[in-house]
Parts: C-alpha cells; sequence; structure tokens
C-alpha cells in the first residue's frame, strides 16, 4: 500500500526509540500522520494483531466467568464527584465535551468506573446477584500532558476493562490473584511477555483504590512500562455509588469491588518491542494477522500454474486452521521475502517450479531466518513449527529480563544497575506512607521508581532500607519507566 | 442478575412500542437509566448478540477484500469543512470537544469519511494500491434532536464503516452492488432480516454522495427503518481531501470512491422487533450468545448426580460447535424456562431422572414452543435444526414484508395502505430534484415518504405519476419512516 518499504536504517541495540519508530511505520502498524496531537490512526495490519489480541484476551476472561457489556462513551462529571479520590486523580486528564442542552458536564471516559458502578447499584440486590463479573472492550481517552508514543501513551488507546464485585474482602482478593493469573496466561504465556506483578507503594496506586498491582514489563531500553493492572478497590466505590447487596441474613452490606485494565493497544508496544529484529517486526505465531506468507515463484510461462499450486497449499493451510495469504503481485521474490519479513510473519512459504516437481516447498522461519524444504504432505507439521515459533520468542524475552534483575545492596549499585538500563532489587523500608520519602530521594538522586514489591509471591527480608537504613520491611524492585 | 422477571404484560400486535421498550429491558439487552439522555448501557446478554453479529459481519467484509483498521474517535473541524455537502449534512448533529491547548475544534465522529480520507491521500500513489478496501468497528455519536430510541436511534451507537477507493466510476458502482449483496447475505440470510434496497432520491441522499442506497426494513408498526446504506460518492471526497493515483500511463487521477455503514446495534433493533413474540425475544441461532440453555431437573437428593450428566452434556454440545449454558441456580424450573424463553434463546434442554434413565433429553424448541424426546447419541441433529430454526424465522419474515408492499394507483389508495402499516407502491414522476414537489406533498398529505426506487433492478413503468399525473419516470416505495 504505502512506499515505506526502504527498510530499517537503524539497529535495534544501538537506537531502539529511532528503531521502534520506524518499524511501526514501515511495517505499516500505526500511522502518526493523524492531525491532531497524540491520537494514531491503526493500520490494517496493527488492527488484525489487535484483534487477534483482543479475541485470546477476551476468551480467557470469559472463560473466568466474566460477560461482555457496552457502556456509554460519555459519563456526566458529577458521577466523576462522588468518589473523592478518583476525581483528584483523574479528572487532570479528561477531555470535556461542549455544553450540550439539559445536561451537565460531560467527560469522555478515561475509564469506567464512575459509569459502571451506577449500573451496578440498579443491577444488584441480593447475594444471589454476585459474583458480578462484567468487562467491556473500549477506547478511552487521556488527556495526557507528557510526550505521547505511539501505541505507548496516546490519547486514545485500546483497552478491555473489567469491573467485579463480590461479597466479601477475600474474595475480592482472590480475584486480583486471577487477574495477575490472567495476564501470566494471556500476556506472558501466549503473546511472549514476561512481567513483575508489582503490588505498587502507596504513594502510586489507582485512584480510588486499596492497593494496585501494575505488570511491568522491561522495555529493551531499559525502561518498564506498565501493563495490565489489577485494583482492589475495597468498598470505596460502593460507598460512594451505594452498591449493595442483602446477605443470607437478609443484613445489608456494601459490595467488594476490584478492577482490571489490560490496554491491548499499549501490550502490542511490548509485543513489538520485545520481539522485533534488525529486519523488522516479530509477531507470535498465535496472533499473527497471517501466519503464513505463500510467495509463489513464477516467469510468465508458468504464473498460472504456480499460483494454481499456491492456492491448493492455502486451501490445506485453511483446513489446517492456518492461516495464510497468497503474495501474487508482480514484485520480485526478493522484494516479497523482505517486506513480510519486515512485517514479521512467522513462517514464509515460497513455492516454485522445482518445489512443484518435488512435491514439497520451501519453509522460512521468520526468528531462526532458516530454510529448509517441507513435503507438501507435511504440511500439517506447521502447527508445531508456530508452537515452537511461540516458545522461542517467550524463552528469548524471559531470558532478557531474568538476567537484567540484579540484587543491589547499596545506592551506589542501584545507580550502576539502573545506569545499564537493568531493575535493581533491594531492600527497602517501606511501601506504606512512611517510605515516600526514600522512594523520593532515589527518584531525584537515581533518577529511577520504586516499582513495588512481587503482588503473588511474599519476599522476606531481613536488611535494611538502602535508602535510610532503617530495618527493611519490603523487597522492592527498582527501575527507571516511561 | 435484574428482577425484571416478572415478564411482559402486553401482547405485540396490540401494543408494539410498548412490548419493545418492555422487552428490550427484561430481556436484559439494553439499560436506560444511564444518566445522559440518548445514551443507553448494553448489558451482556445485547452484547453478547451484537459480539455474534460483528463476527458475521466482519468475517463477510474480510472475505470480499476488506481489511480492519482503527481510527481516532476524534475529527478536526477543518475536515469536516472540505466537503461541502457533508459540512453542512453532518454539522447539526456533531458533538464537540472543549478547547484543548493547541488544537483547534474538534469533533466527535457521526461517522468517518473526513478522518480516513487524508489518511488516503497518503497511502494512494498508483493504481496498484487499488482497490483500497479499508473498513473498522466504531461507536459513533450523533447529538440527534429527534427523539431517542434505544438501539433505533441513540446518540451513540455501534457500527461498522467500510470505506473504498478505486480506479473508476464502474469499479465504485460495483461496489455498491456488492455492497447490497453482504447486506442480503448476513442482514437477511443470516439475521433472517429482509429489506427493500432504495436507491434514495436526490433530495434524501447522504451528505456528500453521488448517490444513496439504503435498506429499507419494515417494523412491525407498520414504520420503515433504514438499516444498512451504502454510498457512490463519486469523486467529491478524492477532490476535496486530494485523494490522487497514477494511472498505468502515469497520468494522475482522483479515486472513485465509495462508503458502506452497517449500524450493528440498529440492525439489533430489527433482530428483536422482527422475530420476537408475546413471550419475549427470539434470536437467530447463528447470534444467539447460547444455542442452548440446559435446565437440569433436581432435587436435593439426585443434584450432583443430575448437574454432571449435564455437564456431559454440554462437553458434547462444545464438541460439536454448540454454545451452551447450564443453568443450574436453585430457581424453579419453570422460572427458568420462563427466563430463558424472555431472552430467547433457540433450544432449551431438559434433564432430570427419567431423561437420564432413557438416554434421552427433552428438547424444547422457542418459536415452534414444541417440546420432543431427542436421544442424547443424536444431539449433532440440534445443528440441522438450529438451520431449520433460522430458516422458519426469515420465512416468517420474508411473508410479513411481502404482504404489506401492495401496488396503489391513487392517492386515496396510497392513503389507505400507509393507515393499515404497509409499503404503498406506485408509479412516480421522479427521484430527480424535479419529484421533490411530489414527494412533499405525499409527506404532507400522506404522512408518508417516498423512499426510492429497487436499486439492484430497474423497475418499468409506462403509468403516470400519482401524484402530478406526468409520465412517471419511476416505481417508487412509499412508507412511515422512523
Amino acid at each position: 500500500m504505502a512506499k515505506n518499504q526502504e527498510g530499517l536504517t537503524v539497529k535495534k541495540e544501538e537506537n531502539f526509540s529511532e528503531w521502534y519508530s520506524q518499524v511501526i511505520d514501515k511495517a505499516e502498524i500505526t500511522d502518526l500522520r493523524y492531525n491532531i496531537k497524540g491520537f494514531v490512526v491503526i493500520r490494517p495490519w496493527g488492527a488484525m494483531t489487535i484483534e487477534n489480541m483482543y479475541k485470546l484476551y477476551e476468551e480467557a476472561l470469559q472463560k473466568k466467568g466474566h460477560k461482555p457489556c457496552f457502556f456509554p462513551t460519555v459519563i456526566p462529571e458529577e458521577n466523576f464527584k462522588k468518589e473523592s479520590s478518583h476525581v483528584k486523580g483523574f479528572t487532570p486528564e479528561v477531555f470535556w465535551l461542549s455544553k450540550i442542552k439539559g445536561e451537565g458536564k460531560l467527560a469522555l471516559r478515561p475509564t469506567s468506573e464512575t459509569a459502571f458502578y451506577q449500573m451496578y447499584s440498579l443491577w444488584i440486590r441480593s447475594h444471589r446477584d454476585l459474583p458480578l463479573k462484567i468487562y467491556q472492550r473500549a477506547n478511552v481517552f487521556r488527556y495526557e500532558t507528557k510526550a505521547t508514543r505511539p501505541l505507548i501513551r496516546s490519547r486514545e488507546f485500546y483497552w478491555i476493562e473489567a469491573h467485579n464485585c463480590f461479597e466479601t474482602k477475600e474474595q475480592a482478593e482472590k480475584q486480583v490473584q486471577e487477574d495477575i493469573q490472567t495476564t501470566e496466561e494471556i500476556m506472558h504465556q501466549k503473546f511472549g511477555i514476561p512481567f513483575l506483578p508489582m503490588k505498587r507503594p502507596e504513594w502510586d496506586k489507582f485512584a480510588g483504590a486499596v492497593y494496585t498491582v501494575g505488570s511491568d514489563v522491561l522495555m529493551p531500553n531499559g525502561r518498564m512500562i506498565q501493563q495490565p493492572s489489577t485494583h482492589l478497590l475495597g468498598q470505596h466505590f460502593s460507598k460512594a455509588f451505594d452498591v449493595k447487596f442483602k446477605d443470607e441474613n437478609g443484613k445489608e452490606k456494601f459490595v467488594w469491588q476490584t478492577c482490571y485494565g489490560p490496554a491491548i493497544s499499549r501490550i502490542l508496544a511490548s509485543v513489538i518491542s520485545m520481539h522485533g529484529d534488525d529486519q523488522g517486526l516479530i509477531i507470535p505465531f498465535c496472533i499473527s494477522p497471517f501466519q503464513v506468507i505463500i510467495i509463489p515463484i513464477f516467469n510468465k510461462d508458468n504464473k498460472e500454474k504456480i499460483i494454481n499450486e499456491s492456492k491448493k497449499i492455502q486451501e490445506k493451510l485453511n483446513s489446517l486452521g492456518i492461516k495464510s495469504e497468497i503474495d501474487s503481485s508482480e514484485k520480485r521474490p526478493g522484494e516479497k521475502y523482505y517486506e513480510w519479513e519486515l512485517k514479521g510473519v512467522p513462517f514464509r512459504i515460497e513455492i516454485g517450479n522445482r518445489e512443484i516437481q518435488e512435491k514439497k516447498i520451501t519453509l522460512f522461519t521468520r526468528d531462526t531466518r532458516k530454510k529448509e524444504p517441507l513435503l507438501i504432505k507435511d504440511l500439517s507439521k506447521i502447527k508445531k513449527y508456530g508452537e515452537e515459533f511461540d516458545e522461542r520468542l517467550k524463552s528469548k524475552a524471559n531470558k532478557f529480563m531474568k538476567n537484567k534483575i540484579i540484587n543491589c545492596k547499596t545506592k551506589q549499585e542501584v545507580r550502576k544497575i539502573i545506569k545499564e538500563g537493568k531493575i535493581a532489587r533491594v531492600n527497602f523500608c517501606s511501601i506504606a506512607k512512611d517510605g515516600e520519602k526514600c522512594a523520593e530521594y532515589l527518584e531525584k538522586d537515581v533518577n529511577s521508581e520504586v516499582r513495588g514489591t512481587l503482588a503473588n509471591k511474599k519476599e522476606k527480608t531481613s536488611g535494611k532500607c538502602i535508602v535510610c537504613g532503617k530495618p527493611a520491611k519490603e523487597v522492592v524492585y527498582i527501575a527507571r519507566t516511561y
């Protein structure tokens, strides 16, 4: 479509930021030339990938008892005001509509707690209505004042938000753990993106939450990015929005709430960044728009015959549940190889005269860049190869992250590790309010953030806080962030 | 979830409008209590149905070579101003954002021609980039001043918009016919909603189009509602947005454009209205969130055993690709029957002790309300029954519409037919500009609208216009509308 095929002019290791800008443009994931700051166009190659990501994510949520819904994009200001920390946290980021006759001030949703929960107060009456687990796939809007970056921090982005209600705090906390598990199943096991589930320090939690768990992913530039977060909202919102139920003894109680927000477009940014190489994208087999690109190698005389054979191969792949496309354009095969490698398709099938005679194809694998012959009768092996493909991407990413987490005993060590684009694991006084001063010190002095403690495993410590020297209650992870 | 299970208190034939309001509420399709006028909440039962409708529609579009994308929700005012009839047509319906630093006036998209086409001017260079066929699934916003009605006319709704570019007018006109065919394949053949593809009179076309074809569906109250419309945009927008290509001889030309907009939430309104009965919804098998509801009939002693058997049946249905759910709540079976009939699930499986002993189940079919035994080994028959189910809904809807189209020779006849909630088929002078006066006469005198001429078939006439008596160039269809 566009003429961006001049290829990447920079290596990922040498200049990640420029590599990222080039790859999302040249592989036609996004187009940044839309004429409003911070709003980007997601092109078909990006949109098809995002749709596949949504599909896997929604299937996982539905399996765990969530049901979809669609709420209005617009939320009255009065709703925001009901929960006091929420209004403080989000108001600066809100896009407002111009005044409309008969309505108060209306916001474009930055997130939808204050849209959902007034309805929950109408829908929930009895313990029989609980648990209530509902999500929506939605676009949300935040008036970012920081520099925007395509897919990473845009003023409009694409996410899922799940809003759940329970009878007890225990059930709600179990949901937070289930959400971490969902992130693990989908973002890590499927998309190949490892993360640290970080219980955030008190001063860094979601506006309105009791506590927040953010899934931190390390990007190749050594900065951590927050991926899906899940929040124990406790009864803050249920009290503000009057969401009550009658328990088995007929006693009225406020529900316990959680919410979970995987930002699909942002996760795509991590998928692109983690797996890509100097030739371009590498998209996991399980979410690639096509899993196989078929390149017929023909001349004038045998074009029809070879395209026909390609179609037969595509039919076989279809019947095996493998998504493919034939590139029968007039470009030279080399150009086509180049373009589809840039776009990150996991496998390429080359088929020419020789292949047809020998009843085989040539199979190119995007990540290993190996070519090998494959008998046409063995095409079904590509399914297994696809699983191995995703397994390789995941292992590589796991290794990348694991090697970057470094135990540090002093501020000097932290400073060094952060400079190297790694994550410092340290003893720290506290992630409650009383630890904030030490965190502020690190932010200024070491230019890094206390991301929190592991949320799915208690790490014991008997050491001292690396900043203030007081007995450390926590093991925290420190990194530079987006 | 909610306690709306008191059932419908009105018959569809007696008071359609009240029936519709009750059924969308009590079957938990929508909730109208959201606190902004014209914005409704789509509840899980509605959202799951809409998702299934999107799936079928998007598959059909992709099969015909369309690719998905996501464009920003927000459009700068300057874009609207580029095509003069478009700005006139849409500006009164636009929601605007409050002023943002560094940006001009920004609109919430009422439709996205003016967002897409500036990018098309960047993406299209050569005839090799054509045809370009791109769509998005999106929520759009219209500041309706008429009374809003849930799903039918809301201020936010859910649709697909496809925007296509071609080298020639002929190719573009062929696309308009392909779009009509897609409406036929999906809305009629799958969802069971027959329609008249109406080439709209000159005075009733889309703002910016050369001509418009609207798919008119007759609702049970005798009013026609516009469902998917497709527009030949010609070169109006390509000239305004400078969307050019070099042809094979290197000559620069403006592209020819079309757009197509099936509003999924509005089509759901027709599905609900057309197929439902006095017991509630009847959802086509192909889009029902569950195709089968399994009701285990148990007492304290055999509950576990019967629920286990139900699970085995569900597994079998799963393996057959039939979506089902088990209602194992503590309600009485009668209550459950009632609730799932209200929600329109095509089939109900009742399974109790007797059924298990006899290795069969009892199968209830929603539209015919017949119960019959089915051997468990024959469960796969439900697939065929499902197809027959959809076929019955479609045939009934076809018959409903066919019987309502009445040839009329005089204004008096038209008046009578319109009063009876039918469609008048008449000779008419012209649907070009010179016919507008006769149409205005009908609108005032007969309280009905000239909807247009058949767009996929030329109907010949040698008669005279029923209003002015001049020679009729066209056969038009006249009806009351939403």
